[in-house]
């Protein structure tokens, strides 16, 4: 069975439609809810249907579209647009439970505590049955100011994962600061998330807390040899010049970065070769996002971007029993409600 | 000849300890530039010597270490403190003409134009014979509101280099907005650099233009997949509901990816084989920043993260000729003032 | 024939959907303009047909939906999403011109000049042969800092409409000081700005100006008293103490007050009744933003709330001639374009 | 009798001069009340008793003259300024306590909690026997961040209100964001209070809190076909496209309307008419300002404009007994401590 | 003749009370300047008259009360309220113009160029008849932000001072950043303000400027050993660790603080000593503000402390024409207009 | 005994380098605190016993240099940069136990609260052995926010200081504002908080309380006049005119100065002299801050400006016993720690 740990809502143009009217009300229209009807639903779901089939994903966490969540939009709007968008989640999942199960956008907002998203993880967990949770490691959305997921300030968040024994996948949102696009927004927070819990030994303090990083670690794979100097001890020759040891934490960086997982959403068969050469297969989980930011045809192979599964079939270094963890077994130790 | 295209001023601590009271003093002590006896200072080069020697590196362009630039503490700091860490620089170039030439830092200042640099890039390049300059793409240092390098913002200077035939290493600087260090601030930097020009089409604006992306272009080369499949065209089968192409620029990522060069400042071999395989052998110039950030022992090999001279050697898919490009012909022919 | 001055973009939920991709990629997706398809638009639009036709509407002025206008969210956004907005006015005209012509909206950003909306102002006119602007009076939609519409900033604008010779609709958009809904905004700003235009005799300097001010005037015609007693002369019995004359303008508040146009938007007779009285059968225009704000039923009439021409019928203070004006009359002087 | 609930002190200027040098002195000269000798206060009151005997007003509430309440010129300068005002207003009660009775003006300051305005009003309800209070619904003077009257930030105030059985008048005061005049800025507050209150369903958690909203309730009795609007369903032909109830709220909006209470002054004998027949006569209290806002002389009539017992006399749809209640027998209703 | 270079306004109560109900306006109420009856005026002069006699002063020059200008409320505030009081100050010196002469309040702005106060100013010489300019170096009033007097934004009007040939007296104004009385504020700007001209060497610039610097220079002659230790040059024993020298003005400290000119207004006669000893008898004018901050008694002497005159009569190291410049001197080379 | 309450650590370059690569690192090089070797730091000592032995200096307080103490610059370096610097006065006591002892400097931060300095201040106090610490008064470094030092918020400091009886040195430190240098900034905010904690009775709600105010108290003692009067009250003439008395504090301000210490770093006799005669004897410690800002040479005298010594012994106006008081005596009774 192919699990794809890394999807995204897939509703039809009403949901966001009144996503728009709620922002333009701010608020004011929260009693509007959108009331889709399940064959509009279902009939919007074949393209994703048939596009799933086309590359042998069977199964899919699906998560809110992270850009439209609108964290940095104030407080009144966050939980309302939170609450749709699960609901419409679970419709997804409700008119296909042998292909999807929920993950629940959490009504993060910038500036107040993390405890405000309880009440609504709570619901998704309990009420509509979703196994895991998305983490955006910035609610802010690119204007700054909070804490990173080493703070203390996240800790009652994981602690409560660790109580419901719920995976997060940590995926960032929208960017507003006018530098990066959204898109290269996901790969500096998935970045400065994990070295930021990995510098404030999170794992350690949480040893059964369980996080997927998706999109493959943003750099930090491929910057690992920077962390894992930062952890070195000076040569001699350097003595009385070149100062101590920079970075006084027990154990190597790689031990630390393997208390981690990660997505292999990276579109790019050698990155995901380098990904799982640096972080080991246990510690990869098939993500592709699909239908989503890899859709698209690359030219030089005549598939999609995201129709990773041939890619990983032909690393020739990878065992038999390796590809079983990276499309199934890893992601059915982490998550639970998994179809057998 | 081993040229490293990337490193940094190896001065004593009295210029450190003057800049500490240049800072305090809030620019009041700008009468009070350190003047550092050549003696004091060829004994303190001597473990540079050294540690150059020990891994094979011939020269160096030597810039003003990034995280102490101070371009986030206002005009006052900036001017002074530029100037006198550029003729440091000078003086360390003086004092090993053999091994070293002088890459000026500019004295950027956030919310000021860019053309505000000029004075003191003249001076580095006429008076004080320097080949190249460094570019921090956020002098704000963590705290925002810079336009990111594909800018209008930024074309005087790239107009400027132009005409001074002067290439330009990509070096963010210190950070202070609290969620990153510094080191993780430099990747992310230099990835919204390079996107953003990318984006805005810069060298296609700019074809003499010379760019070389400190770090090994950030997260760019292990993230290319994304930016790949942004170019791509959607399948049929998403017809009417995938909406059309989002990115419309002309050629491919990659075409556009290798008008810039990359260093090969990212201590795991791993990392800069697939450096070299994305951006091609064309495009990767050496550089260690050594002594720096990866000076340190790595206990698995014994030898410094920062000497990758062996492991490029050891990549047998590179030609002979592709390892001269790497580790002397780009730089030649990207900079002047080299010896032979 | 029965012309509504005030009216708003009646379009799928494709429109909104994209608007919010737009949003959550800061205006990344601009080049995702939906395209719908005309049977799908139509189809759409019987709804609105049927309501017109129940209360004998021929004729409506279109324009965006002001509370998704999105003005304060940067113009980034501001400028894709006034161009595909208006593009979808353009869209519903084109499908049924004999009942609708367009008002464009203007892509205004709190801290830019007004002139930037004159390349889009200039497109809706001469492109899209639209007949009229909507006048956002505070694009920073309740967050404050712009200036009032007496004030110079504006006159830019005023010019450029009375080149044209095209009236504007002053209608306010969304609100998101967490103090006001946007629908009472909307009556906030709307009074805000005809008594700054009043105090600095825009009118006196703009003679040819056309202002239409939405909502029935805001407060101003049922707070006329106070306007009123502005320009009085204090009574014998306060000479000494209380003081002069505290406006100095000259003429009536009454005689500015009619320079400007008002809709009878206010889904209540009495108001409307009000109003005639307060600035006379000259300076009223039938509009009832149908469907809108309005359109739901009122209980104690089992009409729609917007449903006003039964009522103004029933004014019997009113001759033929002034319900003639105020359907059709005033109407066809201030705005062109408008059928037979 | 005719009572006056909405009229303001009346001082001479030693009180204002010295409330200058206290603002001057930011605080610093608060050991310098002024010290108005009686003789002095009583001269000076001639003028007003003067102007009440020409219109036949025999009593009246009296409350701090609000536009110069300094609300948000910070708390050292509101504490001491707001203790002046109260005690110049218990000093005209008391040279004359047949005509007058005080309203306490509140130390109100945006940021703090409303709690900090209790002392002085203990102060004023138990020690200057005042019978009411004044509420500025925005302290922070028109530049925001105050929560709308809706809000529990102000529910003490409200309890304590019904413990003492004082009413209030609410009344905005200065506005200092350069779009709106202060007479303006009162209309938009007291409209902004309503709405609010009433979204609010502060009326059904107070029962027994007495409200009078000044100035003929701001914009909304002018506009009540939009609140009324809000609460009514929409009709058939709407069904699928136009979304469902936008206000959830039980019973009519005119029902939650008259649980408030409404001054008469509004300077206009149109809109006085428009007011009682919108919220009934139980709902409306004589209220003119006077000497105030609308003390000018009305060319039209030779009467002061706020001489509004004339033209309410005149209002044939008005009973005896509708009359008695707006000039005398709703203010006795509400308040305590008046002469019989 | 006993010449006072610095004393404020002495109006009667009127002004300051019209001067709140403009501020509570915020500026609406531009039009109602108070007219204050000549005989009003000049019975509140008595007092003022029978002080001076009381200690011998002659003649004064008469600018506005500094802590009341309102330099921080708004632009719309400061150009209305300093006309006000300059025709109030005008008012005082034609009532008496044997006694006084103006010194002109400028309508200082925070933020606004200072070629803005111009029109006043020239009004006032021009028009008024005044012979100074009274200078507030921070019309922030504490907020900061506003360049030092040595800045070339205050340039042109020195340049503007010396086309006139009218001398200004440096004075603060009100303080609002809660950490200051007013009373200190002014010895912390004027201090800023005669340090910063200094080290931009203003004087040198315009040779032909005239400054007095209120209340005897800050704390500027107290401290000097500080500014002249600055000028100094190290000694033999610091070489090669104490660095060169800090300030590389040419002259001394001492030659550069002679440009100015001080008043005596410090309250104290071992204070006034010091002043005279330090600055030279030819920098310094008799300046009292009396009746002002010094007018209270001095339990010990039974005199006011702002009667300086017998305290300066008995200082036994000035001669008698040390004496006579102080009194009247210095004041006639700088001012014009005087009295014979 | 010449003991000197005032002077600054005299630690070798490697201290202020190290500090920058902390800054430079925002914190990051948080375990790279420098070792000095000792006779590093004993060679580097010579100059500073040199400079000691030449004008007579026996003992000296040795504190952080105020003006590198980086308050401003965020609690991630204070914390680090404090103990660094504190540890480096301990190695320079330690290395010369019979000339020092240890001054601490707190690791103040704006915005929270003074509590957080306890724990470093015990360990200096417990651990190294320090005998009193040195108070900022503006951690803020001229940007404003802080409390005075009269208010609560510095409560728990002082008593915490009674609980250990050690005495504090009042000392501000760099200056940010653009307008003072950190030179003048140590004035102005002297000034502030000594008549900041004088207006608020610090000393008599804390008796025990030991405060040394450096630099002679700011401008204090020069103006001291000013501040008398405001505790006169005013004479006859100005009754009903002039208000009470401003001040309502008991006793005089002669007596509240007189409960604060003050140091003769004023580098001038003239000023000594005033300061001695203004606060008295028992006021006055000798302080030199020797070597710094006063050790260059006096062309007038040939000795440097901080040798103050002879000019103190050659103030006639002292007895013996004053001398003895002001060079040692008053220093014994204030701090302990001291030799024999």
């Amino acid at each position: 069975m192919i699990i794809d740990v890394h999807s995204h809502l897939w509703a039809p143009p009403e949901l966001n439609s009144n996503g728009m009217n709620l922002l333009g009300s701010d608020g004011s229209y929260s009693g509007m809810e959108p009331r889709i009807p399940d064959e509009r639903f279902v009939e919007h779901l074949q393209v994703l249907f048939k596009a799933l089939d086309l590359v042998g994903t069977d199964f899919q966490m699906v998560s809110p579209r992270p850009f439209t969540m609108l964290h940095s939009r104030g407080a009144r709007l966050v939980d309302v647009w939170t609450r749709w968008t699960n609901n419409a989640v679970a419709q997804q999942v409700r008119l296909a439970p042998d292909r999807f199960i929920g993950m629940a956008g959490l009504p993060q907002v910038p500036g107040e505590p993390i405890e405000r998203v309880f009440p609504e993880m709570d619901r998704c967990i309990r009420e509509l049955g979703f196994n895991s949770v998305l983490i955006n490691p910035d609610p802010s959305e690119g204007l700054g100011g909070v804490p990173a997921m080493g703070d203390p300030y996240w800790y009652p968040l994981y602690e409560r994962m660790c109580e419901y024994d719920v995976p997060a996948l940590i995926h960032a949102a929208s960017c507003c600061n006018g530098r990066e696009t959204y898109a290269n927004h996901f790969i500096t927070e998935h970045s400065i998330a994990l070295l930021s819990m990995i510098k404030a030994g999170v794992m350690q303090r949480y040893p059964k807390l369980k996080i997927v990083v998706a999109h493959g670690g943003g750099s930090v794979p491929y910057q690992v040899g920077r962390w894992r100097a930062e952890r070195g001890s000076f040569p001699d020759l350097g003595k009385g010049s070149v100062e101590g040891r920079m970075n006084q934490q027990e154990g190597t960086f790689d031990d630390a970065l393997r208390c981690f997982h990660f997505d292999t959403c990276l579109h790019s068969p050698l990155s995901v070769e380098l990904l799982i050469k640096v972080v080991g297969t246990d510690a990869v989980c098939f993500g592709t996002e699909r239908l989503g930011s890899g859709s698209q045809i690359n030219d030089a192979t005549g598939r999609s971007f995201d129709d990773m599964k041939p890619d990983i079939e032909a690393m020739d270094f990878l065992s038999k029993d390796d590809r079983y963890k990276i499309f199934e077994g890893n992601a059915r130790r982490l998550f639970t409600g998994l179809p057998d």
